[in-house]
């Protein structure tokens, strides 16, 4: 099989360190170029302790990147979603696919954007070509895209379990999200208030009712319903460095057993190599899936029409929310094997 | 001022020893006896740090107890319920002073009990005799009562913010609590789902749809509404020791600002000594309560009838949610001042 | 008794902040004024979560503190070396008492200092006022002092057990001392190597021969011993907030038993009430110490001349390693009871 | 290359785990069983998240195990030292290859091994055929073994970065070790003092002056020095589940610089896959080495004939200090690459 080459632009923030040890042991990527402003001429091993052809590379700035980007098959940009609004336009141009980690390109509608960014929405033709990049459901369309939004930390643990539930109407169309995060969600970050001392033991909400990933968890929610969907999200960050867990809460729009819509879930995640359902929302924790590409997720019920519905789901913030998510989308892409580079993944926890 | 009597049944638990260490600089208490079967015999300092005449105190067992709690102003019971079941009518009758901390007398309605708590209601009579003691909503009613039922963890942390606002109809009756708890909420633990390497960094939601807290929220909550009150609560555990984390959802009744529910939320509880509105959920975490007998609490919303509310709140569960108002309870029940042995905690995190 | 009027330098720093809620509750204090450069004009409650009157005072700049302080009983420096080196002379001379939390003070020889700290030592007659603080070890000095320079954080943990071996001839001289701490040691760090995702679960040795708080150790056991103790030490930074565990290695002069030595450091801390002997290093522990102003420690060894000695040692480095010592070395200078506004204090772990 | 046959007894404990999971993705094993008493019959998968061929088998009882092992290529021992112990000699019998992880077979003096662990020495004959797999310093033995007996976590740790340095006469032989390992060292435990109530943020000293792997590191430092090396040993217990750092101390036997001891380990470890060696200790922690099969390791020292040397490694417990080095030592047994099934391994956190 062909060796796809690839640079990441946006190496040395957590995303892109991710995916640096990622694609070190991918066995169809070659990386050509890890660009990182901040680190240019540093060693790779030495930051990222990866060893090996991508160990013994150096950081590039991205104006090196910008040439070397144009003989690529595929470009990442883990960057921030200025600097991908930048980045994105010269390499479609020139006909390198693109997967993009950050939030320029996930939201269809630019009002909704420019309201949750704050900032102006990327030109209407560049969006139209962008393709939402939830795998697992929007598979066939990121397998020919040339431009892959790859989806948020948030909206990726929320919408893999509830989709289904939405798109066979199973729940009204009203859902709370209550999410949990690592820290490490939040980036790098040198400021008194990410400290050890500080987040140590603390949890607390945050972006309460004007967090950026509600219109995008509303945006999917509301092509697997068909309508809008009202959803409430708030944000928890956790003193831990991965992992995230959503609790959804809903209603049933009809009579139906918790044995039911998990075998809904089952029928919708059968043979997906990085979704696994549990038959308990009790079962879902983060130790089951930090350190891999899997989302958990499972759901409990009250069997009466209008009964109360929980949905809990679980993946590790950095993979499959985010790198691990970016690679299996370039997989398909670059018509590899899916799991290519993310097999071998285990969960971390004992 | 008087110098009350105090004993503690269950004294080597977390709550029990919670109240060992408050009670040891108490102003007005004189610690008659610590009873654990445990422990009997053991030094009360060796296994609590506590020194001074408290700590030169040895567990007794709940025999030796028993005979000692008739002459004492004021019994706790930091026992499990089927304990506190078990030791309480005696002791009333005996004209003792009971706080008890389990949950065996919190709920007025003996079906929704035994349906919560899987064994049979406390005779209806005693159970009338129990007051509900959720210091800051029900303190005229605690000042007389010779029996108070302390309130779960949960409960208080969820109806604390809750109940102004429902009492004064702000909001619709429907609402979702998602709370998040330390490990020594289970109480202690031998058992190996328990140990440091299990829970380290996971985070999971538990007992989802069937936790015994919720009848003990749904009543308190439909206390302040003046009509039944729909609740789903989920638990979750966190991988630290202290701290509770509520975050409740539901919908504007009518149209409203944040600012007027805060400034509801200050009326309310303007001048209490333990409950502190902020003006915004983010300000609320586990950092500032830990280690206090405080409850932080703050709201936000959408500013329009039928809009979303998101109401989180913080305590520390040993404390406010356990031996903390417990001691708060029995300040006023022996005409104590009620900040009494309670003042002098503070923040434990910088 | 006599209310003083005490001024905080450096309010804000971890050790000021600790300062700030014990003098809010310390029964014969009053605070004058809390300097902070930083956050003039802030709210202290809103900072620290004090309450009363220390939480309803706002941060002064230091210019403002410097008048105020000429009329205060003493003033407590928590700045770094270089202020308090500037802000000693002045208050010193108006007669204030002063107790000086930074190093600037600590070592009598400057040629050793300026190693250490890598600037100019303090001038000499200024540094022959300072009185070093260890209390247990200089309470007799202390108690006249006008000038007390407080001991460093693993200083206080290392020599607090190693004194009496070594003043009694028990131990060779030469010790090894293998010491771990909390992060907030380092005091308040906006950096990304001590970001929560960096730290947590991390550990590691840092100034690896050449940490200053080397000599401070040597001088202590130096005057100890009577003659020159060789000290290595080794500091470690701990994924958490709070604490030190000091480990030191020697050797006996003399044939004796672990329980003759534990005999020997009892007799030293008999009746002392912030310092508890063990009788197994395997019982000293951070949990037995973090919240409180004592130093846990015991020593095991093989009881043969020569035979391996092994001293373990703990405290909280923020209150017995900083400002809980401070407060205890005020109180004997301005004549009130030592335990002043730490009796109170308990152990925070459960 | 040929598919070695693996059986695998006591998977279930933390070792056993982790071999499971290194096994399931090793390129030339297959396993042929996974024995444990504890959970015969359940799925691997849903103990181990493992997918695969490995997490679709069932846990067999050792008696099953016992019967599979004779046809298997190479048997892993995860067991106590006694069912080691009685495991060997028919598997040896058989003419199977077998990596014992437990300390049955590390100490080759049969008085040693009765002080350290209490119970009798295996037999002499059987002690015999043992040989110490400290992989990187036994190469050669190894790989033409039948028998292995895989170093313990804390000797591994100790002794990689020690060796060099006393082999080529850098040091006196007398060492001090003072290490602190994360409590997956302790193996699965089911008791209170174990919880995460009990541990979260504590950290103490263990077993002072009498842990088993004293002697174990002491016999490898005598080897390597040619002559008896007098070393003490404290063991700390660290609130995270992996990873071991060891700082040793001990005196220069000649005048020589940090860079030459630091070249010394470089040509040690030149080309060796899991050592890598940093110019400085505060380089090494175990945020470089958690997740791998790596020790890293470094050294620093004052330059003076008898001058303090200073010496840091770190590994992760559970896989150099324990499952991942008897892979690598199963690997030269078996005569395929050293790295097969090790080389994915990456760090874990950011």
């Amino acid at each position: 099989m062909h060796i796809a080459r690839i640079g990441v632009f946006g190496a040395s923030g957590y995303s892109g360190m991710e995916l640096t040890r990622l694609l070190a042991v991918h066995p169809h990527a070659q990386v050509t170029f890890l660009a990182s402003e901040r680190f240019v001429g540093r060693s790779v091993e030495e930051f990222t302790g990866v060893t090996g052809a991508v160990g013994r590379l150096a950081y590039v700035g991205f104006e090196e990147a910008r040439a070397a980007a144009r003989s690529c098959d595929a470009v990442l940009l883990a960057t921030p979603a200025e600097a991908s609004l930048q980045l994105a336009p010269a390499l479609l141009e020139a006909g390198v696919k693109v997967v993009d980690v950050s939030g320029a390109f996930r939201l269809s509608d630019a009002a909704v954007f420019e309201k949750a960014y704050g900032h102006a929405a990327p030109p209407a033709a560049l969006q139209a070509r962008a393709v939402y990049g939830l795998t697992e459901l929007c598979r066939e369309a990121v397998r020919g895209a040339q431009f892959v939004a790859n989806p948020g930390c948030y909206p990726t643990a929320a919408t893999l379990p509830l989709w289904p539930l939405l798109q066979d109407g199973w729940l009204e169309k009203e859902v709370v999200v209550s999410a949990l995060s690592g820290a490490s969600g939040a980036g790098r970050k040198a400021t008194e208030a990410y400290s050890l001392v500080e987040l140590h033991d603390d949890v607390k909400a945050y972006k309460v009712l004007s967090h950026q990933h509600t219109p995008e968890i509303a945006q999917s929610l509301g092509r697997a319903a068909g309508t809008a969907v009202d959803v409430t999200f708030t944000p928890h960050l956790l003193p831990l460095p991965r992992g995230i867990l959503s609790t959804a809460y809903g209603r049933l729009s009809r009579a139906a057993t918790a044995a039911e819509l998990t075998a809904a879930l089952r029928r919708r995640y059968e043979g997906e190599p990085f979704a696994r359902v549990y038959d308990s929302p009790d079962k879902v924790s983060l130790h089951g899936v930090v350190g891999t590409n899997t989302c958990a997720l499972a759901v409990s019920c009250e069997p009466r029409a209008g009964g109360r519905v929980v949905v809990v789901s679980a993946i590790d913030n950095l993979v499959k929310g985010a790198a691990g998510q970016a690679l299996q989308n370039l997989n398909l892409m670059l018509g590899l094997p899916e799991t290519d580079g993310l097999g071998h993944l285990r969960r971390f926890h004992p």
